[in-house]
């Protein structure tokens, strides 16, 4: 079959791959129907993500149509049309019962070294029964219903995350650092969730356009310091909620600078590097939590998903760019230079 | 009066100060009659805290007999003994009504260059409705009774910060790094709270001693790294809960290497200097919440001060030095060179 597979900064390229087989008695494998690029998946297409070796394979986030299952598999036949998250887990150890998936102590995640990538024609999926989530047949036809469902298997349960561990509640103001695909999902969780009032920050007219179709009720244009002053002016001291939704050092300064005393950062910006950005001596003095981290989606699909199902719940205009297979190199160089916000890959 | 005033690092004397003066309806003006050196007097002590002017007041953890009140003080009169948290707050504002008095719109710190300090014969006590919380006049002739009152204006109630921030309650595997005041009286509060297992670091004969009085059910003599694997060893993939009572670049690393994921730091050590030392990637691959800041301990006060009236919590171990007012330069020097745990100084 063919995948994508990652060679060096820059440098992606759609390869033959051995097909994936069933290993393990609780392995599924999937024909992939829809994937994304995600905006983590520029760490290492830029260089920043140290560790990523040429020959890795890349992709995690996708759906599709079980082709067979191993014989321990109980809850997902050959035929049923699932999504993933971006993770698997066994759904039975500690930490998936704490739905906590994400540390699941037979987990593990998409693509690099060990596992088949998401942005390929099919996938081993280890942990089948704890990892897949069956999607109604009746969807198979109605591909805007798909494209509503393809980011619950990580942007919208990730800008959930956000928005669930800064405690995001019926009244609450809420800044969101980060106009990317998951800053926006954060923007259209926190307004599901309840929020009064929700501050994006940016300049990108197409990215605020969705901000303001996600719920966004206050746009603020000004950078680092002066971005921190102008939210803390707004609110009179602050927002009780920041959703961190990048991850770099001026993303956390401008959290952890503007964040109402006593108020949470949920954060779900991939951390490379040092913490450094977090203005800590504010936080000790006034009170400030630090939640979050790489988002248990497992825990959030049912959930969602249902909302999506009703027609309430569509993060799909996130979706600007769509690609073949082999469209995937020209889809990270199209958002890399922001020319797009998130790429959908068809195989 | 007498005074103690801050010259420079290793340098503090008691001199003769202006007397206390009521100045704004709000203020009381309390005469002393036990104070405390704090593990946090030692940063500017140690010249860490680099804002700290010569001719700033020292101390912060005081109790006393009220001698006189502003004409809109109606809750406290002369002659009351009274207890203060280490910040005044005018207990009606957004923050007081949400419990963190250390942000009160109103409020402030003992000491430094605006305020009286606790180390001193008497004190202006700006927002005395807010801020004192009275000691039963039965109290007064029992020494022991005191002493156990005394850490309640600081380390006591900022060990059971530590713990409240961590979540812990019945049942919970909780380390505590630290074996200062505050780090024993967070074991203290913890298995108040019904931690099932508390771990304590260090080597100190008497403060393990203590330690183990106050609960510590575990002692690990490793530093560093090996006391991070001996943690995550004994705990099979560490403590839920980790209280950092220390705030420098090694606790924070301790900290945030040991703790279990989907745990919480509940850190009460001030944090002089940056945040390097937490492990950021950890925390966000584990899903590690941070959590805590200066204690609130206003109001933690009524709560605390009730077990300790009821004989059930005495944190009085902790002094193992008395001095008076004279003595005081010499209660600096042996606390930073830990010869002494805690130095009670009665004026």
């Amino acid at each position: 079959m063919k995948a994508t597979v990652y060679y060096a900064p820059g440098d992606v390229r759609v390869e033959n791959v051995p097909d994936p087989q069933i290993v393990a008695p609780t392995d599924a494998v999937v024909r992939i129907t829809h994937a994304c690029i995600c905006g983590s998946d520029l760490w290492f297409y830029r260089g920043e993500a140290k560790a990523w070796q040429p020959g890795w394979r890349t992709g995690h986030e996708w759906m599709g149509i079980v082709e067979g299952v191993g014989r321990a598999v109980e809850t997902i036949k050959k035929g049923d049309r699932v999504l993933a998250p971006f993770s698997f887990s066994d759904g039975e150890c500690e930490f998936c019962k704490k739905d906590v998936q994400t540390s699941c102590l037979n987990g593990g995640f998409w693509g690099g070294a060990d596992n088949d990538g998401g942005q390929g024609e099919a996938i081993r999926v280890p942990q089948a029964d704890g990892t897949l989530v069956k999607i109604p047949a009746s969807a198979s036809n109605d591909e805007g219903l798909l494209a509503a469902i393809l980011p619950l298997t990580d942007v919208l349960g990730t800008g959930h995350h956000a928005a669930r561990s800064a405690g995001v509640r019926a009244g609450t103001t809420v800044a969101v650092i980060g106009d990317g695909a998951v800053g926006l999902c954060a923007m259209l969780a926190a307004k599901r969730l309840g929020a009064e009032r929700i501050i994006a920050f940016g300049r990108h007219p197409a990215r605020l356009e969705i901000a303001r179709r996600f719920g966004a009720t206050d746009i603020v244009s000004e950078r680092g310091a002066e971005a921190i002053a102008r939210a803390l002016e707004m609110t009179n001291g602050g927002p009780e909620a920041v959703l961190e939704c990048v991850g770099n050092e001026g993303s956390m300064a401008m959290a952890s600078g503007m964040v109402r005393p006593a108020g949470t950062i949920g954060y779900v910006g991939v951390p490379y590097g040092s913490p450094k950005g977090l203005d800590l001596p504010r936080m000790f003095e006034e009170n400030i939590a630090l939640r979050g981290g790489v988002a248990p989606v497992r825990a959030y699909i049912p959930e969602l998903l249902a909302d999506v199902l009703a027609g309430k719940l569509d993060a799909s205009p996130v979706f600007d760019m769509s690609v073949d297979l082999a469209g995937v190199p020209q889809g990270y160089a199209a958002m890399d230079g922001r020319s797009a916000i998130k790429v959908m890959v068809k195989p």
